[in-house]
C-alpha cells in the first residue's frame, strides 16, 4: 500500500507546517481520554473472541437460510455494505446478503419483502437505540412476513446488533429472544464498520472477517501508517484552505463504488460543520470520466481527487482481434491502467490536484488497511480544522422538523 | 409539473436582471442555426415514423430473447439507463435490458458474458463512430460468445444505432448486415436519449417510447416552459456568481438515482470548460441524508440543492402495529413526504438555497417531461456563462495521455 501526495500541488513546507497540529491531533486520538475513539484501538484489543462468535453464529446462519437480509441505515449499513459490494455482491457457497431499511422506498421494500417469501431468510437489525425512522419501518413491516412465514420460529432466524444494555431494540431482543451482538458505547456509526455493525452482516455473506481485521491491525500496529494518515490529513486541510472545497473519491473499479460511498459518510459527518469540511462525492471510472471528464478537466478548479487504485484484479480477460489492432491480445486491466495513467497525467498537466492511494489487490485484508487508514486520517483532519469529528449535531434539525410534519398527519394525538 | 424558486435564495431583482442574456440564449437555441441543437426541435419532428419502426423492431426482439445487452458508454449509456431504472429495473413480460461497455471492468463483463451464455441474448451497440474505447472493448468480446453462440445467425441479433453514413461501425454494420438506427447528425450523445440512442433500448425493455415522446412534445410546445427553464437557468447562473460552486441533483425515491447521473453528465459536461461551470453531484435521500445531512445542514456553505419531487408514488405500503403508535397505521409514502418537507424546512431556515421540481407521478410521460426541460435549461445556462454547451473539448486529453499509454504496451507497432 502507497499513498502518493506528489500530484497533489500542496508544497512541502506547508505539510511541514501544519506537522505538529497533526501530531496533537493524532494524540489525542490515540490518547483514549477522547469520548467515542474506541474505533483507534480497536485493532489492538483482543478481537479474537468476538470474531469467533460472530463466525460460529455465521455458521449457523449459513445452514438455515439462502437470504440474509440485514436492515439498518448510515453508519449500520454503508461499511457493511461497501465491504461487500468491493468482494462481493454475492460469495458461491454463502448465503445472499441484502440490505434493506436505508430509505424510506415502498417498492424496495415490497421486492424485498417477496424475496424474504420466497428464500429460507434470516433478518438482522442493526440500531443502536432501535428508534432510527427508516429501520424500524423496515424492520416491523420485515419482521410480520416473518412471523407470517415461520410463526414462533419467527424470533430464532432474528438477529439484532444493538446496544449492549439500553434501547428499544435491546428490550425488544429480551423479551423475544434473538440472539444479539453488542455495539461498543465508544464507537460512533460511521467508525464502526469493524465492530458487529459491519462484522457480522459480513460473517454471514461469507467475507473472511479474520482477515478484514488483520489488516486492520497491521495498519494500527505500523507507526509508518500514522505518518502517511496525517500527511493525507494535511494534504487535505491545506487544499481545503487554498479553496478546494471538494473532494472525489475515485475508483477504477466499478465494485468500489459503494466503499466511496461509506467514505462520503466517514468525510461528510465527521468534518461538514459550524460552516466547514470539504464537501465529500464519489466518481466510478470509466463511466464517470464521460460525465464529468470534461468538467474535471476544464470546469471551475474548486476540487481535488484521492483514487484508490488496486495493482492487479481478480478476473482478466483478453481483447479479441475483432476490436482491431490497437487493442487486441492487451487484457481489459492492462487498458484499464493505461487510461488511470492517462488521467493522472492530463489532470496533473493541468494543474489538478491528485492523490492516490494505491493497493496491491482487492481482497479482506486489503480493506481493512484501508478502513483503518481512512478513519485514522479522517479523525486527524477534522481534529485539525477545529471541529468535533463525532458528533452530528446538524442531523437533529430536519429530523425534529420531519417528526413536527408526522404529528400533523396524526391531529388526534 | 411545478418549479419552485421560492427557496432558492435569489433576489427577483437578480433574475430580472439575467432575463435578457437567458432569452437570448433560448433564442440562440431555438434558431436552428446553432450546431449541435437538433435537440431543441426534435419533439416537433414528425418522430411518429421513426417512433413505429423502434417499434416494430422491438416487437421482434421480444419474441427473439429473454437479455438484451446495450453496448454503450456516456450518451450512449446514461439515458436509457436512468430512464429504465427510474421506470424498472425490469418490466414484466419484456427482456430483460442490461447495459455493458461503460467501464473497464473484467468482473463485470465477464459476468454478463456468463448471462449471455445462459440466456436467448440479443445485442445492440450504440456508439456514433464505433471507436470509443469502452464499447469497442465489451462489443467484440461479446460479439465473439454471440458468433460461438449462434453462428452466421449471430448478426441478425445484432442491432446497431450508429452514424448514418460514416464509422467503423457504420462499415461493419452493411458488411455484416445488422439492423441499424440513425445518430441524428445535430444532436450530441449527451441531449441524445429522445433519439434512438435512448429509444431503442426503452423500446426493448418495454417502456411506453410513445409517452416518453409525448411528455416532451407537451413540454417544447408551451411557452410557459420556456419561461420556467429560463428562470431555473438564471437561478442557477445566480448561485454559481454567489460561490455555491455545487449542485446537488437530489430525489427521494432511490430509483432515481440513475436519473441523476443523467443530469451530471447532462450539466458538467455542457458547462464545465474554460474553468466555469457548476460541480454536478447526485444524492439519493433518505439514504444520503444518514451520510451528508450533516454536511448539508452545517457544513462550508458553497452548493445548493435540486429536488425532483413525485406527488404520488405506484406502489405503497402501510406500516405495521410493532413500529409503535407514532408510525403504525401511516403508509411509507407519508413519512417520506414527511421527511421531504422536514428537509426543506431545515435546509430553509438555514438559508441553504433549494430549488425544487415538482411531477405528478414518475411514469414515461414525466420523464419526457423532465428530460426536455433539464435539457433546454441546460442549453440555456451554458450559453449565459459564455460557454459552447455542445463540445467537450476538456476530454481530448486523458484520451491522448491513454492511447500514448497503450501504444507504449506495444513497442513494435
Amino acid at each position: 500500500m502507497k499513498i502518493d501526495l506528489s500530484h497533489a500541488t500542496v508544497p512541502a513546507r506547508h505539510i511541514e507546517e501544519k506537522r505538529e497540529l497533526a501530531e496533537k491531533a493524532l494524540d489525542r486520538l490515540w490518547s483514549g481520554e477522547e469520548p467515542f475513539t474506541g474505533w483507534v484501538r480497536l485493532p489492538f484489543h483482543d478481537t479474537d473472541d468476538m470474531v469467533e462468535e460472530l463466525l460460529n453464529t455465521a455458521a449457523e446462519i449459513w445452514t438455515k437460510c439462502d437470504l440474509f437480509v440485514v436492515v439498518g441505515v448510515g453508519g449500520s449499513f454503508m461499511g457493511a455494505n461497501a465491504v461487500l459490494k468491493a468482494l462481493g455482491p454475492e460469495i458461491p457457497g454463502f448465503p445472499k446478503v441484502i440490505f434493506a431499511g436505508y430509505n424510506l422506498d415502498p417498492e424496495m421494500l415490497l421486492d424485498i419483502s417477496r424475496q424474504v417469501q420466497k428464500n429460507e431468510t434470516c433478518l438482522c437489525v442493526i440500531s443502536k437505540s432501535g428508534t432510527t425512522l427508516e429501520t424500524l419501518v423496515a424492520f416491523s413491516a420485515l419482521k410480520e412476513i416473518m412471523v407470517q412465514k415461520y410463526g414462533k420460529a419467527a424470533n430464532g432466524r432474528i438477529y439484532a446488533v444493538t446496544d449492549e444494555n439500553h434501547g428499544l431494540l435491546r428490550e425488544e431482543s429480551m423479551a423475544s429472544g434473538y440472539t444479539t451482538f453488542p455495539i461498543p458505547q465508544d464507537i460512533g456509526g460511521r467508525f464502526s464498520v469493524l465492530t458487529p455493525v459491519g462484522l457480522f452482516p459480513l460473517a454471514a455473506a461469507g467475507v473472511d472477517i479474520k482477515a478484514l481485521m488483520k489488516g486492520a491491525k497491521d495498519m494500527a500496529e505500523d507507526p509508518k501508517w500514522d505518518v502517511d494518515a496525517a500527511d493525507y490529513a494535511i494534504a487535505r486541510v491545506c487544499l481545503g484552505e487554498s479553496g478546494k472545497y471538494i473532494e472525489a473519491h475515485e475508483s477504477f473499479d466499478p465494485s468500489m463504488e459503494q466503499f466511496g460511498q461509506w467514505l462520503k459518510q466517514l468525510f461528510g459527518e465527521s468534518e461538514g460543520k459550524e460552516g466547514k469540511g470539504i464537501y465529500p462525492t464519489v466518481l466510478s471510472f470509466t463511466r464517470d470520466l464521460h460525465s464529468v471528464g470534461q468538467y474535471l478537466q476544464e470546469g471551475t478548479p474548486v476540487f481535488f481527487e484521492t483514487m484508490v487504485l488496486f495493482e492487479s484484479t481478480r478476473e482478466d480477460l483478453t481483447i479479441p482481434d475483432s476490436a482491431g489492432p490497437q487493442l487486441s491480445g492487451l487484457t481489459i486491466s492492462q487498458i484499464n491502467g493505461c487510461i488511470q495513467k492517462g488521467v493522472l497525467a492530463a489532470h496533473t498537466k493541468a494543474q489538478i490536484p491528485v492523490i492516490t492511494v494505491t493497493m496491491p489487490q482487492k481482497d479482506a485484508y486489503n480493506l481493512g488497511r484501508l478502513i483503518y487508514f481512512f478513519e485514522l486520517s479522517c479523525g486527524i483532519s477534522a481534529l485539525m480544522i477545529g471541529v468535533d469529528p463525532f458528533n452530528q449535531p446538524g442531523v437533529e434539525r430536519y429530523k425534529q422538523e420531519s417528526n413536527e410534519e408526522i404529528r400533523k398527519l396524526r391531529p388526534e394525538k
